[in-house]
């Protein structure tokens, strides 16, 4: 039989974060083929020999750990892992087209159950146009893991990585940040509550908003669709998944810049707001904007030839600047001291 | 708090067989983007505009259902993984190109032994000329998942579904089937004997060909080739992920046609013959072939006129024909006796 214990030299998962460890995991792989435009390290491959792209991307999650079954409609499930991959979609300025759906699934879940989840797929896929052209279903002892690919496309001059933004670009980001993980933070309260006394009914009234966005998130097509009328090509671009920090040291990462956001600019829901006043007297909102990530709205910078096109749009905030290589990415807070951001996404449990 | 058990009207996922149950779930998802030229329902989806199709496919093998870690070198693992997704791409007469990988894992995993899966990925993956292009890691509160995703191409006149079979066809199988699931029966006999004594040094010298047959099973790359090669577009093609007997009953069912294979056609490597007769005086080697699943051989049909051309292939079998729409899908034995074939694949356990 074979030995699988690596006692000796064990290093933990734990020690990775989850980006230095695809790092290691995928060190020493080349492409060599002519349609790999773009392999691993953006939101998705890049593919293709002519002037049209194929964009692929695929997304995991796992019960228990992205998502919890005592607060999680399995309608909003199904909707939620299509969301997330197609703004991965989104993040390349690219259009989704097709979807992969994998199920592996535990006989707890009865066929009405996943036809529930499947529903969910069907709202998302009808919503965006995107179709459905496969998938695989297996069983698993325990629990429910969702992984899914989607294929898009997007014109070879169009095409926005992380690697592009440039010295004095500005960062603009659409909709708001930190409701998604407020939303948690309500789902999570309740929960508690209800496991001490399940005759307690949760009273989510009044939280919608922040339900919502952690619940069923939308990609940000219409950010697209915004910028192809507005004619702006954004230098780079990214979701927001694992909090604003996150993803602007990615973008600094693979541009070699610095930036500065300015906290005052951060576009902030008062319910989010509401949430963190309500869990305790140090949260703060800003903290859930930076850290709180499952946002997936859309984080990019443009040039500043550009600014005017899109200075009145409601949907798109400037939050700051792109500085010099070698500069640190910061926020300025409204006293003008500045933070220096780090990235607090995800760590393996 | 969502009420997440289904108690009324309550329907097993076991009482469905994994084709009835992806049937019920895709029922009623319609494609409407123009680049989709095959949605769910073969060995891959079929994407694109021009005369050059993409192919893209996806895979997930679950831990304590696809694979058992006791006898899985993870490096093995790694090279399955692919191999299964380079698979589908061959059963519809591609070329792989690129993949991606998704692991959902505990953190019983070290970062070493993620090393050595991720060895195994790289190693199928420069066997093969494929790229890897992207993925995902997560965890998991408890066993690895994996999911790959391989893309490939195909010129539209080449591409081969298994909807094409005509009356009359000739019916190739490749290689040898019935091995990996000797190779299984092996590794699961030695693991009995070395649960009930873990001082015992289970003996696996004899079985090398099933064992690697199983562990490490090869897309026929080299079929989809040598098909091109004597030019030949196949009518229909599979590959023999589920064992013969289910495949066959896909090309008749979406070819609508019956067919009739021989018996003593059916290639059966002599290891297969003699794990049987080591296992039990009842189990026929005939059975692994039908049933046993996992070898990824390529089945397909071939017109008539394309006999000449193939029939000295070494590694290609040609096993029976295509009979008309309407009669059964059988076996005919030595003896002139006709047995139905029946699918005995993927069942919820």
């Amino acid at each position: 039989m074979e030995k699988l214990e690596y006692q000796e030299g064990r290093t933990e998962l734990s020690s990775f974060g989850e980006f230095a460890l695809i790092d290691r995991l995928t060190e020493g792989f080349t492409t060599h083929n002519k349609s790999t435009v773009k392999g691993v390290g953006d939101d998705c491959a890049v593919l293709g020999t002519g002037k049209n792209k194929m964009l692929v991307t695929t997304n995991t999650l796992v019960e228990g750990v992205n998502f919890d079954m005592m607060y999680t409609p399995l309608k909003h499930l199904g909707y939620k892992a299509v969301a997330v991959s197609l703004s991965n979609i989104a993040a390349m300025n690219g259009i989704p087209r097709q979807v992969l759906v994998s199920v592996a699934m535990s006989n707890r879940y009865s066929v009405e159950a996943m036809e529930e989840f499947y529903a969910g797929i069907r709202l998302c896929c009808e919503r965006y146009d995107v179709d459905l052209v496969g998938g695989d279903t297996s069983t698993t002892r325990a629990g429910l893991t969702i992984t899914v690919t989607a294929v898009g496309e997007v014109d070879e001059d169009k095409i926005t990585y992380r690697s592009g933004a440039k010295l004095h670009d500005l960062i603009c980001v659409s909709g708001d940040l930190g409701s998604a993980y407020s939303g948690l933070l309500v789902l999570e309260r309740e929960k508690v509550t209800y496991q001490a006394n399940p005759n307690f009914q949760p009273d989510l009234g009044g939280y919608d908003y922040v339900l919502e966005r952690f619940l069923k998130p939308e990609p940000r097509m219409d950010i697209v669709k915004l910028l192809k009328e507005k004619n702006i090509v954004p230098t780079s671009m990214i979701d927001v998944s694992d909090g604003l920090a996150s993803e602007l040291l990615h973008i600094c990462k693979e541009s070699q810049c610095g930036c500065e956001v300015y906290e005052e600019r951060l576009p902030i829901d008062y319910q989010t707001s509401r949430v963190c006043s309500e869990m305790s007297q140090n949260m703060l909102p800003v903290s859930n904007a930076l850290n709180g990530g499952s946002d997936y709205e859309l984080l990019f910078t443009i040039s500043q030839s550009d600014y005017e096109k899109i200075k009145d749009s409601e949907e798109v905030h400037i939050i700051g600047h792109i500085t010099e290589k070698g500069s640190p990415a910061v926020m300025v807070t409204p006293q003008n001291s500045t933070i220096e951001l780090r990235a607090q996404g995800w760590k393996q449990e």
